[in-house]
This record gives structure tokens, C-alpha cells and sequence, in this order.
């Protein structure tokens, strides 16, 4: 079996790979769609992300679809030829965390082609993967496998949405229209905002934005005096989500947002210099989002019911053998909302 | 009538003042006591915070006690010889936000002793203050007028321990302890907390903090080991008020929160770099929280039902003709917690 | 100026009123359209609800739409020929209720076509309508003012949406579909939930209901066993909107929604048994939802984008000089969902 | 080793019964005190309660703590001779409900004493009982083991006190003053309430409220109008923990709590007539409340802290050989608040 594996900065190869079978309570399934996702790229180029770097080479990917292959013992509602999404997270379910429903801080987390934990969890960009019957999720009849593949970034994103609120009648802004922004468009449409307004500094991903059901979107590095009436009295959105991990759009959104405004950061942007003094008087909330749990089969329900459309965000689909090309095509946000990996 | 005026940084005199008849709805208050406020020590150093500047000369003080001496028309409720506190907060009562009942977000806000506007709004510190009647509330016969005066400070806490959630057995860390630190620690333990820690670099105010019921107080100057306990994990802290206004005692908290832990931010600090990646991936609050609104009465009532006590915040006493000395002795965190005027 | 006036139960004349010129800050309204809402059917046929009783003839009618006729002396906003919604609620802005933002629960409400004061507050069903500028809210060039009439029962169901707290991926069940139970799968639907059932106990609403969305439309007096899966565990709906009234609708769904699921009660029904110790053991929580504020706005905002549309429910639109046939008809369920006079 | 055994209302056997020695992962606790609940009483005069039914002998108790007496294999953390409180829940750790957070609502949870499942989960007044080891939790020196058999009653409060959200400065009405309903008064005193008024129609307990904190304790039956002033407007309370179970109570708060009042049901009093038009139009939140989770280990804290002191509310022990006097003198609210068997 081969497998996309990360070296080093720019060391991105195909590898063979273990194969194992399937033991108690796990099945294999035959991967035929994988997402290219930011974390990855940044494995790519910087072979890591703030403190997490590759120590060990790592098969990537974590938005991953497939076909059941093979089901080991004990696994009963599974069978070989289902069409599954694979959920890359699996929480410990006994830590302080998982007992309070916080499953995505479980202290002993294993998540798909992450650094964090040494040995690294390796990726799903595989021809196939093992993984416990828990984690590969039937999909609908009618969902193709590389929209079942959209289900991890679309949990991120519905997560991120749970974390700022009703957002029924709400205003919200979307700064950074990368597919992560994207999403959130779709998902703060979804969730009843009254109005959702994007911006980003390229054109192409706005396009796509407005396809998605934006009300405004703004290119602010040309057009960035088209914002000015939402800064009316002390601002006006209520929900920011911040999706670019840029400190410049971060700290540009402080005076579009009303007192008391929940920012729900997405964006993993290290050290950033913020007006803690505007945070205090407008009294803002400034919550950080992680990962997932329930979302994920929330993402590929609401998929399955034709309640959310993620295709246009797929831009390009490439065979895995092509990796680098696809991680430089997916780097390219002229081009590029989101590559996937054919198997 | 006289009052404490600051003209430019370091220049504050006692000048004349007007003392104008109560109006139709107003009373006239004879002050009794004035705490000095964190901002009035800005005031006197610095001539403003932030981008706040004193643009014209103004009476500074916002803590404020007395006895009414005068009734305008229509008030009926309030007679010559009654011992209030006066409440230095004047929202519009009808912008958006006071219609939502965010009044101490009020886009039209007059708030005494405050620089915000154009001409200032007056401050407290003056014999007589001439204020709508809805503005001087009644005190409980066994309060004093200096305990009187510490409703504000005490109001201001009380609200950033709403802004924080539920208290009830929550772990809480006090990051500062001057007198907002120490009153968050009277909060949060009023609040039902189940340990209260609170750090500072200096000792004097951390045994003032040991008396108000801290679980445990830290000089983090010399001590800082003494929390590696609270590391444990990704953190243990429920709830972090942060009091300090300084960028290395919230940093320092990070590690010592737990995942979802609500940051209340008091402290103004101007502009802060932040790991916002910690926020992100341990999916921290950071809120915001600023003035007060019902929280006045609270505390009174509190105060007045001897739930609450806050005498040992008051480490000094002096005329308002020694204003200089008392704001010298103010900014000596060695020697002083709360230092009020008397007139 | 004519009026349609309640007598008595089942005594619904068509009088003179009187037609007063707007005064300052006030406006008058000829109003085009005036729906018929629960309220108004039962003063016409019981003459009140509750321990509300008609005590002197009062004009019906609440959901009213027309043009400005008329301007009084400092309304620049506003001008003759502008098409507007009238809201009916007019909060005193002032009691402890309004301040805290909750002017729907204002102590000295007065709300049009409403006896629960006296006198009585006239409502809207009248050619002319004076009434404060501010509740005469402009509507958008798409919107018909049949449709802005229908702002306030929307608004009523925003309102119940808000009380239920975030829908986004939430299961939710709606009892009951008249006008209020159709508007309420319309704001499930809107505000993201996963799946939207409906029931009733007949056919032609829930026809209704599934225009606009409903993922599954029951009628319990012949399928109830549809429902039996809904059963499964502890029950699995998140959240029930009960919009009959009846206790037998509300009874039926405790063994349907999931502990700790929220219950918001809009339904006027008057005393009903509940099993509390279900109540307790699931952790329910019932929750009343009352009228509505800001979200009158936000419904004439999200009709005005076409995010809405209300006009499957609007099946009958008659002269107001008929309206006793007009009550008639929309007292008949299996003909009428929302019947609207015209003027 | 004997226990107290149900066998049918009014039949409560002292039995011989079997003593496992502890197991993998087990404890076997010699039981010290029992605490007699409302449920046990229950089961004695009655034989369950709403449609829970003894239906095979069954020892009762679920409020125990003891002495390590044996330890298992692989139970590192205890060992013969230290004191602990027995936690009575065991949730399963895998179901919907437990994946959530929401460990109370388990879909397969084991509760000791309680029929509601067959074969019942037996109790734990007996001489020995073995547990898993992390039902076993460790007491503070400083606590009795009298008091120590509290935890569970208050862990029940602990956590009705957060279904009611934030106490900070909140009017809390108590109606029912047995055990729970004095424990609510240490809880919502402990959190941060600012008035306690509990009410009951027995003096006895009423005067174990004042001792507790309660700020004001009414004899319903022989001085209501005492809570005439509470009436204001729409009612002042901001939440009610209704502890009696009994319909006339939770009624009679209707009218005393004020609009969005929070009321938390913690009585089984099975079918109630309740006003639902009052819960609608003054938008009331009747939520449900049951058992706990963490809350247990919070309550052991709050105790061995000596934050919180149960002691005023054991007014009898008695030897487990005299359970039947017990459980007499425990129904006689003119003599008992909580007794307990020693064993």
C-alpha cells in the first residue's frame, strides 16, 4: 500500500505503508477521496504550525472517504462495500474532558496525521486505513465520496458556529475566505444570520463566497471603504468569525463589531498584538474553536439531507500520486478553495 | 464650594467649582467620601489612558458617598439628611443598547469624572454634586459613607463576575491585587467558588487578600513554582479575572486554565501580544467586561445586609485638601489598597 | 373612519371611530392589510381568553400594514406614501423590565387590540391608525403589504426561536400548526435546524407545513405511530415548539424529546396536568415565550431579503366589511391557515 | 453481614445478605453512616413512587460512607483505612447521554437502592458494600463520616444549583424545607444569592433554615401574606427551587417570581395543574433537575473545606439494627430534618 508522507519541509513522498487488518471492533476502508487541508500545507511548507513540528515521517490527511473493505471481529453494522466518511478523531472517552462532554480536549487525543503526540498519529492519505468501526460513518445514497470527504472541515466549521451562539437574526462577518471561511459562510447562512458579510485580500475566493449565499463580499485591500457603515455607532455585527489566523483582520474587525460581539477565532495565527483595552470596553468575547465531536455526524447529515451543498468549494480533484502537485495547486488561493486527493 | 480639579498631568488643585440648585428631578448631594480610582490615578500620572485625555480641566472621582442636602421639584422620594451613594453612571435610557439593556454600553453614556466626551463629564470629588435623583440610592443605616463609596468599585466587580457565568464551585484565579483584584476575590468567593488563588509582585495587598478569604495568595515574583500544581493537565482554573491590566500576568495564566476557561479581562492594558493559538486550540474566553448597571444597587445591598464587607480594602483615610498627598499615597501599592477623601 | 369593533363574543360590528390627526411624533397609517390572529378569534368567539375579558367594545386586530397618510410635528424620518408595517407593542421604556431588555415584559405595556388594560388599547383594524413614528417600520419595495402584515406573528416566533437557544443542528418538533406552528417550522428551518417534524390533528395545515419545509408532517389523530421511532432512548428531539394550546399535544411529547431538552411553550392553553416527575427526571425545561421586541424589525428585515417567506400561509384575504365572514373563515381549519382583512 | 431490606411497603427486614469479596478494580467499604432520603421513605411507606415499584427485596441507601476495608486488584490510589463517601451513580461512560457530558441521564446508568431497573441495583445500608473504585472517594480529615454521607443530598443541590444558571446576587425562593430544600438554602446562599426566603408549612424545619442562612423562613400555613410584598409588580424572585414536591407550593410561587424567573423543579410530585398561561406570558423557565455528576466529588470538596457545614441538619443517629425507628422518626417532620443509621 502506498501512502503521501511528509519528510520534511517540501519532503513530501509516496511511500509504501503498512497495511494491517482489521482486529476487534475495527474496519479497513479503501480511501477514495482526501482533502487537502491548512494544517496540512503547513506540514508541507513548514513542516509544522507553532510548537508542533514533524519529529518522525507522517503519512497526511484527515478528510478522508471511502469504501468498507474489510470488517473485523465484532463489527456488525458495517460491511464491505458501504460508503463511509472516516472520522479522524478519537478521544480517550475517560479522561476529565471526555466525562464532561469536551471530547475534543481529551487529554489523550488521537487525531489523524497530527505532530502533536509522539509517535505521530499517521494520516489517511493511504490507499487504505484501519480504524475503530466508531470512527467510519455510512453516508447517503446520494453524497458523492468527495463531498462525504468535506464532513471533517464542515464539523470544524459547525463546531465554530455552536461556539458563538444562536446565531438566528444575527449579523456575523467572515474574515478570511480561505475553504475554512468558506464554510463558515455556508454554515452562518444555515444557522439563520440575517446578514453575512465576508471579506479576504483575493478576489477568486470571494466569488465563491457569494455563490455560497454571502450578502456582501469585500476584497479589503482594495474596496476595504465598503465596511465603513457597518462601524455606525460602536459597530454593528454581532458574530465575527475569524478564519484567516491574520492579526491585520483580526484587529481591522474590532471597530465593525457591537459591544458584547462573540469573535469566534478559527484561524491558528500564533503571537498576535490585540487592543486588549477594546475588548474590555465593549466588553467583546473573544472564544477560540477546536476540532470537533458530534459535528461530524451533524456535517454529513446535514449533507446527506441536501441541506448543505459544500461543491462549489471543491476546486480541483487530483490522484494522490500527483501530491505535490496538488499541495502546490492548493497553495495557489488564485486557483484553489479546496484540492482533494483521488485514491 | 470646592473641588479636585486636575488641569494637566501632575497639576491637580482644589479650585472653586459652581454648585448649582438641584432642578426639576435632582438633588444635591453634601459628599461625605471619595475613593480613589485606578482611572483618577491615570488622570493624575498621565492625564488619560489610552486614547482618553483630559482636554479641559475636570473635578476627578467617581466613588462617591454623602447626604442629600437639597431636593429639585418632583422628588419624592429622597428628603434633606438621607445617606446615599451616588452612582456616577448616567446612560441615555433610550439608544440601542440601553433598549437592550446594556445601559453601560450606552452610545450617549455620561459617566463622572470622565474624559470620554466632550466637555468632560464632572467628576465627584467636590463638597456638593448636584445629580438626577434617580442617580442617589439610599443607603442601610449600619453602612458608613466610606463603605458607601466603594458601591462603585464593588459594582464593577459584581458585574465581571456575571460576565464570567456561573461561579458555583468553580476553581477561580485573581491575576492583580490591587482593589479591583482583592474585590474580585470577595466576588468570587461570595459567588460560590470553590478555591480562589490570586497572584500579585507584591506582598502587602496579598495579606490584605488572605483576609477577604483568598484559598491561596502568590507572590508570583518570588514564588511563581508554588502554582505548578494548577498546570496539571491542560490547566485546572474554571475562571481567570484578570485585574492586572499587565500583558505578563494574563500570558502567565494559560497554562493554568482549563480547556473552555472564561478569562474575564478588568485590567487596562492597552495593547497586548497574546498566544492566540492557546485561545484557539484550548478554546479560552476572553471577555471583555466594563462598568456596571443594576450591579450598583447590588452592591449596596449587599454591603447594607452585611453579606458583603469590604472595609479591609480601606487602608487610609484623608481631607480632600491633601488630595496630592492621597493620590501620592494611592500609587504606593506598598502602603495602600483603597485610599479615600473626606470633605 | 370605520373600525371592526367587538361587542361581545360572537358580536363583531363594523362602527364609526374616531380618526385623530397625529400628533407630535406620531404618524397616521391608512392601513392596506390586518391579519386575523388566535387572540382575535378568541374575542370574537369567547369574547377573551383567560382571565382577559372585554370589558367595552374595542377594535380588534394587531398585524396591520398600510401607507403613511399623514406626519406630525418632528418626524423627519417617515413621510407620506412610505409603505410601513405597524408594530402594536408599545413598551413604557422606563419600568425595571424595560431597562433590563426585556420590553416585551414591560409593567405598563400597551399593546394594540389588546383588553388586558383599561381602557382598553384600540386595535388596528380600522382605515386609519395614529400611532408613535417609531412604530411604523418601513418595508422593503418587494414586499407586499399583505406580507407585512404578517411581520408580527413572525416576530412572535422569532421571539420562541430565541427562547429556545441555539437551533443549529438541533432535532426539533413542532405541536400544533395553525399560523403559529406553520411560522415556527419556518423559523426552525431558518435557523438551522437538522430536522423539523410537525404535527396536527388535520391534514390541510400540515399540507402547509410541508411547503415550507417540514422534514415530516404528522397527523396524530390517524398516524400517530409515524412517531414511534422518534421514541427511541429517552427521546430524541432537542427541542419542541408547542403551538396547539393543547395539553394533549404537550403531554404526548415528553416521551419525545431527549433529556435536558427545552420545551418553549406558545401555545395559550390555559391550565393544563403535567407529569412533572418527567419534568424532573429528563431535566426538561419548559420555557413561555411572550410577544416580541427587536425581532418585529428582523422579521420585516428577513422578508424584506427574501430570506423568508411567509406567503403559503396566507390563504384568504376578504374587505374588511365582511369581516364576520371573515372570522368565520378563519376559525375553519380545514380551509384557512392566516385570513387577512383588507382596507 | 447483614442489611436493611425492603421487601414490600412497610415491611423493612434486617437480612443477611452476600459480601463479595472485591473484584478487579473493586473496594469493599465498611459502611459507617446512611443518610435516610426522601425516595427511601418512599419505598417504605409506599413501596416506590410514580411508577417505580419494588418488585423483588431490595436493601436500601444510596447517601453512605465508610472505611476502606479491601482493595481489588490494579486499585492503587486506596487502601484499608481510609475514609470515603460511596458515590451511589455508576453510568455506563459509553452512551449518547455520557458522550455528552450529561453522565446523570445515562441510558444504562446503575444507582443504588433504586427498583428502577430489575434486577434492582441493591443499597447500600448494609455492613459491607463493594464498588468500583471510583465510586470510592476519599474525605477530608476534618469530616465526619456522618457528615461525609451528605455529599450525596448536597451533590443533588450542588447541581440543582446549576440548572438555575448564575446566583450572583439573585432573589432565590425555597418552598419545601425538608432536607433538600434546606440544603438549597446552604447552596444558593453558598451561591451568592442576595435574599434566601424559604417557605414550608411545618415550624420545625423552618427554624433549621434560619440557622442555615435563610433570610427569611414562612410558615405558609399560618402567615403567608408575610410574602405579600414579594408580589411587586409581576413578582421579584429570580429563581425558585420548588423542594416540596407538592403542587400547592409550586403554584402559590407563581405569582412571587418575577418574568424569565428560573424555576427549578427538584420535588417528585408526579402530575401537577399548572397555570401555563402564566409560564407563557411571563416567559418562566420550569426546568427539571435530577441527581448529579461531578457535583459529588464538588460537594466532598466544598465540605472538607469546611465551606459549607451539613451539620445542623442530622438531628438523629440510630443504629442500623433499629432501621424501622429510623425510618419512623425520619417521617415525622416535627422531629427530623435527616437521620441517619450508623452501622
Amino acid at each position: 500500500m502506498q501512502a503521501v508522507v511528509i519528510h520534511a519541509p517540501k519532503d513530501l513522498r509516496i511511500d509504501s505503508f503498512p497495511d494491517p487488518a482489521p482486529g476487534h471492533g475495527e474496519v479497513r476502508v479503501k480511501i477514495a477521496a482526501g482533502g487537502i487541508c491548512g494544517s496540512d500545507l503547513h506540514y508541507y511548507h513548514h513542516g509544522g504550525f507553532g510548537t508542533v513540528r514533524i519529529r518522525e515521517p507522517m503519512a497526511l490527511g484527515h478528510e478522508i472517504a471511502g469504501v468498507i473493505a474489510a470488517v473485523g471481529d465484532s463489527v456488525s453494522h458495517l460491511e464491505p462495500g458501504m460508503r463511509v466518511a472516516v472520522n479522524p478523531s478519537q478521544p480517550c472517552g475517560t479522561c476529565v474532558h471526555c466525562r464532561e462532554g469536551m471530547r475534543n480536549q481529551c487529554l489523550d487525543m488521537r487525531f489523524m496525521g497530527s505532530a502533536m503526540r509522539m509517535p505521530h498519529v499517521q494520516g489517511g492519505f493511504r490507499e487504505h486505513v484501519t480504524v475503530a468501526a466508531s470512527q467510519a460513518i455510512p453516508i447517503a445514497e446520494k453524497l458523492s465520496l468527495g463531498e462525504a470527504a468535506m464532513a471533517e472541515p464542515l464539523a470544524v466549521c459547525l463546531h465554530a458556529g455552536k461556539q458563538a451562539g444562536p446565531l438566528l437574526g444575527k449579523r456575523v462577518l467572515v474574515t478570511g475566505c480561505g475553504p475554512i471561511g468558506a464554510l463558515m459562510v455556508i454554515v452562518a447562512r444555515y444557522g439563520g444570520a440575517a446578514e453575512v458579510v465576508v471579506t479576504d485580500i483575493a478576489d477568486a475566493p470571494l466569488g465563491v463566497a457569494r455563490k455560497l449565499g454571502a450578502s456582501l463580499a469585500v476584497n479589503t485591500a482594495i474596496e476595504a471603504s465598503v465596511l465603513d457603515p457597518y462601524r455606525a455607532g460602536k459597530g454593528v455585527f454581532d458574530v465575527l468569525f475569524e478564519a484567516s489566523g491574520n492579526q491585520v483582520a483580526l484587529r481591522s474587525a474590532f471597530d465593525l463589531v457591537r459591544p458584547g460581539a462573540v469573535i469566534v477565532q478559527l484561524g491558528l495565527g500564533g503571537e498576535m498584538t490585540l487592543p486588549v483595552n477594546t475588548i474590555v470596553t465593549k466588553e467583546l468575547q473573544l472564544r477560540g474553536t477546536f476540532r470537533f465531536d458530534p459535528e461530524f455526524e451533524l456535517a454529513l447529515s446535514l449533507m446527506g439531507k441536501g441541506l448543505i451543498d459544500v461543491t462549489p468549494l471543491i476546486t480541483a480533484s487530483l490522484p494522490f500520486t500527483s501530491a505535490v502537485d496538488a499541495f502546490e495547486l492548493a497553495s495557489d488561493r488564485s486557483k484553489s478553495m479546496k484540492v482533494q486527493l483521488t485514491f
